[in-house]
């Protein structure tokens, strides 16, 4: 059981690749808020498949049918649904996966947790196909921070062993975040994004797969979001974030790097600036003690490579007991980072969400 | 609000650095289960602080009170509550706080969040002693699961630059794991020992501070424990985990590493070894689909440098809206990770138990 | 926030009258488990308008789609999703309900509450036609817990001043239990339903509305479900049972009469009967210090008169600010009491299997 | 696991009857509340035994020790965390209950929870001095609300056969509440007072003990507190209610009374009186679709008879597994209505502050 998370804001998934339908309930939205949803649809457009030669050949419509939760185009207080129904799926595709578990999938986890009821279709609830409707809850919650002021946007920050050059954790603006958002391949830099393509495509003839790193700002956020210790925006952000397929490391700020500084360099002095109290650095990647600072917010996730892979992989046989071998799979994204972008994005703007309406200060109606 | 984590476990934890007490209560532990409270005094021996060089001046007893949860030595199904006093807190050292946050602590934050209302003394709630309540919980956690077969053990993986070797993420052992905990610095080198704490004493010379990396590990695990999404290992350690004061990344298995190779690299193929099923390398740190696959579990927390310093600092004066030096400050510690170690060791052991609760699959009366 | 409730099981309802559609999803279902959904409707049904004199005009074939959750038949690990259609909603019987608030109804406070966002058509999100989908996971819980022995059965105890018979709370059976649930209308006693029937059906010819009590009984439960406190088997299936519209008030076991009488007539003696400890009485209704006694759960619930009558009401115009009335309204129950029996009876359902999940002593596989 | 309850305010209580301790931990009080600790000792006062001749002759100081979350006088937005110690503890009182259950206590369903771990001194956790820790938080929210012009009072509605009077539930003001909690005994009439020492004076002559009714208000509350479905304020009261040993009944307005009536007489009509929508009367007990109308709430609780009785009663024996008598037992309440009437308020205050807190509305500062 935790398909869901949030406290104020409780974003509950449900689904499996390969089920009727997949979908949200998104309970505790504030009521009012207009939602455009050509603007949802568009953001989510950028998670779908099918869009550049990164990713998958399967063909989603991904068109979300709103169930509940709006009236008259504003949400209404009560929970809103959307579903998406599963209507490409080509089940005949995944049937030996019942016996021989994909190396680096769930298959064997969720074979031996449920006892083999498990949907293994696809990869059923484990599937990265359920970030749909995660993007269509971050799409949602990102347009009621964005008529406050607060906006979200990541970048794939490398891809393999290609670097995509960074913004300035300081003084990174709302504008450069969405000028990444409109890209065909989400970079900062032009030249990395082909850099990154070329990487992936020789990782593709060599039927293998790549992983990156998904970096993302948010910028225009009060201080004093986030609760202590437990509560902290840190661990809230990192239980929506690791609840996203492949994502195997989380830092703000300076991170793992700033573990190797001394502390004189880490630390982050205080300015007054125009009358406002602001950090000269940002390696606390704008939370202090759990809590924002009113710096911009800086957080790198780690993607692994796609597990699945066009050449034979190791595996057992659950029914016999023994070795065996996986032959080569065909539809799969060679490297899922570009499409992952705007799913951190939808974690990070909906726990921003939850804890700007947990922290008792959030302006209703704005 | 959210001093507190789990779900079938509940960890609360309360206290300030200069309050009367400090303390925590876990509530959903099994029943019946013996505590060991010399065993419980003996790990949080290995936080206490004035151990080391490495280590700040103040000087502790912690000797933890037990309220309630303990009836005739074994748990009673009752939450169990222990206190720690706060005997040994000069509230004078940090009377300029309340106008002159310090850098990269939550003096800021927190005055902001509270209005000015927050606890000042020694970084009040935010305080890394608090830690101290959460290792006792991690302490007997950690004897529930160990009488189950489960080990937690970890070690200064990076202190600065200086790396400890470590252990096999495939073959590590219960031994291996205790036989750090046993040493009076966590690392598995002996010689890695001495290099970090000649690393920490040129810092503390220079009035400077250092960070580091804690690796952890766990082994005994059963295949299963886990949730779906949210409710993945990762997240819910993560949310522990984050919990900790100076915590700023966190990765699991080949984490960080593992984005930069392919999935022919990375992929753990499965085996039968002994008629169990394996895998022949461990990049996936025990976790596959956010459920445990009776691999070790690894993973790694980036601790930042110590932000108190020996050293002038800048920052703001509150009242008056301007710029403002902090001076040097005493008694602190100039690298925390070794006492670190067992708290990470805490947080880990704590989810896995409540995990294992959760999962319905816990042996009781084992 | 909080259309959903449960710990180990959370169900989540969403919905309003008139949206596109009303559904359920539930999280936390034990893996493995057929689940029969021709028996999931016969249940729905009982629930469903239009089946007798007593209730509303307004057809709903209301047959749930099954959008996630099942994989050949059974649970999957994954969460149950469930969606109903709302085909038969006419939007304009209810257009003047948002300016003037029907009395003894939420339109008045959710007007408040959301700032006029909310979905006013029948009622929006308050309607009681969400209780749909909560009888769908109930008649999910029903089966699992039947299939274990635990059968949990209710009937209309009084409607207005008219009393049914009552089970004998000691030695009530699963079969008297199931007995109710095949009968037209909801009573022990068939000569008490026809003078209910009359009793509404004169009521009706008044345009008035009548109320009742639901008296419900659970059998075949283990001594031990139910956790110390706030987490007490009254809590928390009050938790649910309140989330029910209409119901305002819960009894167990002797309840308020019970109030009256003196610790010598109340107590309930332990006795050992064929190796078993049980009570002489069950003033109790099963539930000593919130735990199950082994012995049948007893509750009684109070329905409050349908709101929505055939007579012109008093009422305010929220847009004027000034008194108004409201004219007499068609279509609806004038007693909801004989369709609420299965959503008593859903609530408790649900809660049981909870607790038994939360005890860790769920019997999986059963 | 379920000591705690409430949602943006978690209270967690701990202690068993005989533990070193018993205490409570509040998280999530809004920051920088005075908190007088004269007016809370003066609130837990009220439930202290000793104090009547209907109540226990156990003595308690019942001293609450401060540890945490107030500084300087004032909530600092930390944990607050009192401590009640336990002094006048007899073990040796008890010591027959580990193998002969009382009738209407915990023991023996707790005894099979708990595999026979669980502390039955003085009924361990399930010990009605739980209340105290409670009270204390109460108190501690009935000044934050107070401070905002709610006021929470109940009253001995009925014990045993003796009825008091109430107050009006559409005009029942702060005064009128606050009048009954300086009395002796918590009754609105002093001749109902005085009936109820005597009904309980002849039970306790008997050996025998009674129950009662406690009916509460609060006054003074905004239109809009409250969640749908499961988190309406009767459910989110009722699990808070539940949790206090011995109430076995709750009802909102008119309650099972109400359900005898029909619509036209239930219905509370609304009306504009100086330009605020109130309604003519109070039926539905301040609350509309679960959410607050600003009319009064209006709950009444049923408290059964004490369980522990001057008279010999038949029980078991656990270890011979055969029936066996329990001997008359001394020190205990005849009746613990008048003590519980605080505790009710206690409950009822903490979760409005919630309720509120979650609301988004609540007025910081004021």
């Amino acid at each position: 059981m935790s398909s869901q998370f949030g406290h104020q804001l409780k974003i509950s998934i449900f689904g499996q690749s390969h089920s009727a339908g997949i979908g949200v309930v998104i309970d505790g939205l504030p009521a009012g808020e207009p939602i455009d949803l050509d603007e949802v649809a568009a953001f989510m457009a950028r998670r779908a498949p099918g869009n550049s030669p990164a990713s998958t050949a399967r063909k989603e419509a991904d068109i979300p049918q709103i169930l509940s939760g709006l009236y008259e185009g504003r949400t209404c207080g009560a929970p809103l649904a959307a579903v998406i129904a599963n209507t490409d799926a080509r089940s005949g595709d995944y049937a030996a996966i019942a016996d021989k578990p994909r190396p680096a999938h769930a298959d064997f986890t969720a074979h031996v947790k449920y006892g083999g009821a498990n949907d293994v279709r696809g990869g059923g609830h484990f599937s990265g196909r359920l970030t749909a409707p995660l993007c269509f809850a971050g799409a949602v919650c990102a347009q009621i921070l964005a008529r406050r002021g607060i906006t979200v946007g990541a970048h794939a920050a490398t891809i393999g062993t290609t670097f995509d050059e960074s913004f300035d954790p300081v003084t990174v603006t709302a504008d450069e975040l969405r000028s990444v958002s409109k890209k065909p391949f989400p970079t900062i830099s032009d030249a990395s994004a082909e850099a990154m393509l070329a990487e992936i495509a020789e990782a593709k003839a060599r039927g293998d797969s790549m992983g990156g790193v998904i970096e993302c700002f948010a910028v225009g956020l009060p201080v004093g979001l986030g609760e202590p210790m437990f509560g902290g925006v840190e661990g809230r952000i990192a239980e929506a974030v690791f609840g996203i397929p492949a994502v195997k490391g989380l830092e703000f700020g300076s991170g793992f790097y700033g573990s190797t500084l001394c502390g004189s360099e880490n630390n982050d002095p205080f300015r007054v600036v125009d009358g406002r109290i602001v950090t000269e650095t940002n390696n606390h990647g704008g939370i202090l003690g759990g809590i924002t600072s009113g710096m911009p917010l800086v957080l790198r996730a780690a993607i692994k490579p796609t597990p699945t892979l066009m050449q034979e992989q190791q595996t057992v046989s659950l029914s016999l007991g023994e070795n065996a071998t996986l032959p080569p799979k065909g539809r799969h994204d060679p490297c899922i980072v570009p499409r992952a972008v705007p799913v951190i994005e939808a974690a990070v703007a909906a726990v921003l969400l939850d804890l700007w309406l947990e922290s008792g200060d959030f302006p209703k109606g704005a």
